[in-house]
């Protein structure tokens, strides 16, 4: 397919943000902004998708160059996202059509899309539709996901930052309770995210080398819990290094597929107990054992936590939306670009793309050789895959104490279309 | 008092650790071994005070320079910290007797007891019973608390860092939860340190500037919690921004005192609530206005942030510990050093001291003006309180993507005691 001429183009951001979207971002608007001769208008729905469904687009031309730039080293999604999947095309055809619709009254030839799965999918989607429709349009997806799941990349930008985030995070928090475990604190639970793959509760692992070295368990979503080995280990670990350090996914669940947080806990009032898998494994620990513990819930920190982004991360993730730019207007369509490993020790990388079709909805989990025999650490194989991703810190600029994120001005397009949409 | 001629000196790390409780030590430590006219060998206790009763010493001689330098960096406790409060003379003088025993066989005349105010009581009873067992020992306090709560002094060396890292984290999962508000996560509760003052609390409301900008509430120990106002202030956010993020102190509690943590719902099993007042409140938010919402508990990661340091903060953790031991040989006994603020912008501070007696078991809690009239944010005289000292980074160095922290050797001091003393 060649390029559809001078047309403009529509970036938006999908699901959960992450430490680094904006950077994917700010390689999308920069490099759009620059090929003149190619695209026109650059626009960002607002709250992602649902921006181009009720025509509420921002122009990012109007936008200083300054901010542009700070918004590699601004967390959250600056334009804001949206928990809003596009229903199959049998189920909601209208939704495809109203997509196109806004597309050619702004004159869109272009769709970047900065997501996950389930957006690769939508893109692809876009893509056909508006092909169908008589107004085709160039779909490239732009890879992000702190969960790390998409397949035929080495990584998803968003994941090194986590990665670097939790392994930090391990490494400091065990040396607080190894200061304490003499006469308080013996037992440390820190519950990270990742609810169906388990690369975030790896990345932990590397906050220590030896066995005696903290985090002493992992519990991961690919391997079923058993509380009986779980509690014993707990044990023999507080016998041999005097305290524990447990690194539990969110998604840990048993082997009937029950999420430990959900395990049937209730409150007096018979609320379903309030959430977090932390609190729910310390107080196993604190029946069986009566072992004094802390725990620990990083939630939103860990995927916003910008002021302590790897500098791998960053660059790949400025890097991923770059080459979306550059993709589209060389005539793919229908892609995403990849990050492609060359050699881990030092780490070398190249970008290259796959179609969306090969990624939409498939789910990389970690493998089973990723993962101890018994089912609590990392290999070293695992080591290796992961070490470089979280490689170089990348820090933000401070201003009164604290890093100085930006704000877009956020100037509305005019609206062309006479019909409203309802979400 | 003159100083007691050429003696060996002791120091210990006392209760909960701080990001810079090591650069205290390291602070001691580098000014002692240089004072070889009036300072010998220079002992730690292993976990603290625990270390003296069971002549349980470290000899610090014995560790590379470099190895105290880095110490600088490294949070936790090095030597190990105790929650281990000595008991009233009148009730336990042994215990006192057997502190004086281990220091009169190792020849130590200097203690150095580095904590808050329960560790300042025990310098100053130490001091007290040595003066009177006819073994006079120097003792200096080094304050330390994450809680800010100790009088006398402009803030306390603990401090600082975590309300940098707790303003920061506020600020970052801000903007996660802002992108996320339109389709998802409408409210964030976000959980922190300070059971009995609100320092930490008000730290939060560093992150933004407007009434508009996050925290929009804040829950102090100091203000007596009301369901319904905080209700309603939630829902008038979610109204006017979008969103809402609430940052809540761990002693945040009803009027008649009882904590929110503990508010009395029990699980099932009849188990009291498995801790954290982040998901009791959000709880309460959701039963009452169904958001959808994301909560965090901060705990450890908190104040073992060593990453990111507040650098006024690391300066004088360090100056406290220098100050320590030149009070010592200037013949000062039963003295803490204190930070005197002499402007706050710039922010100019020097070190003072007054008397052990003084600081003893005394609390400082958030004055009644430093919190805005509604209860749930902070005045313009806290920000200016505040922001210096949160001042600065001082990023730890790194290796293989983490920070680069230090383990000590610590070699044993051959026990010189038949007896030995159990805990």
């Amino acid at each position: 397919m060649q390029h559809p001429g001078k047309k403009n183009a529509f970036y938006a951001q999908s699901g959960g943000v992450s430490a680094v979207i904006n950077a994917s971002a700010c390689g999308v608007i920069e490099t759009a902004l620059r090929r003149t001769r190619h695209i026109g208008k650059v626009y960002a729905g607002r709250d992602g998708i649902i921006g181009a469904l009720t025509e509420d687009l921002l122009d990012l031309g109007r936008e200083s160059a300054a901010t542009i730039r700070a918004l590699r080293h601004t967390p959250g999604g600056a334009f804001g996202s949206a928990r809003f999947k596009l229903k199959s095309i049998e189920q909601n055809r209208a939704e495809y059509e109203r997509l196109i619709e806004v597309f050619r009254a702004h004159d869109i030839g272009y769709f970047f899309y900065n997501g996950g799965n389930d957006s690769m999918d939508t893109a692809l989607k876009v893509s056909q539709i508006g092909e169908s429709l008589g107004y085709p349009i160039v779909c490239v997806g732009v890879p992000k996901t702190v969960d790390n799941d998409l397949p035929h990349t080495d990584c998803c930008p968003g994941f090194g930052s986590v990665a670097k985030y939790v392994a930090l995070c391990t490494r400091e928090a065990a040396l607080d309770v190894a200061s304490m475990a003499r006469t308080s604190t013996r037992v440390f639970v820190f519950e990270v995210m990742g609810r169906h793959a388990g690369w975030i509760a790896a990345a932990t692992g590397l906050a220590g080398r030896k066995r005696s070295e903290p985090p002493h368990i992992i519990l991961f979503p690919e391997i079923p819990f058993e509380a009986e080995r779980f509690l014993e280990r707990v044990a023999q670990c507080v016998t041999d290094y005097g305290y524990c350090v447990v690194a539990v996914s969110e998604g840990a669940a048993y082997a009937d597929g029950r999420f430990l947080a959900e395990a049937g806990t209730r409150d007096a009032f018979g609320h379903a107990q309030l959430g977090g898998v932390a609190p729910v494994v310390a107080d196993m620990i604190r029946q069986r054992h009566g072992y004094k513990y802390h725990w620990a819930v990083a939630d939103y920190l860990q995927r916003a936590a910008r002021h302590v982004a790897s500098k791998v991360d960053v660059e790949q993730a400025y890097a991923v939306g770059k080459a979306a730019v550059e993709l589209a207007l060389q005539g793919n369509n229908a892609v995403m670009p990849t990050i492609v490993r060359k050699r881990s020790k030092p780490y070398r990388w190249t970008i290259d793309h796959v179609p969306l079709a090969e990624v939409a909805n498939r789910e990389r989990k970690v493998p089973r050789e990723y993962i101890t025999a018994d089912g609590f650490g990392i290999t070293a194989a695992c080591r290796r895959y992961l070490e470089p991703l979280i490689a170089g810190e990348d820090y933000p600029p401070y201003r009164d104490g604290l890093p100085d994120y930006v704000h877009i001005k956020g100037v509305p397009v005019r609206r062309r279309l006479k019909t409203r949409y309802q979400i």
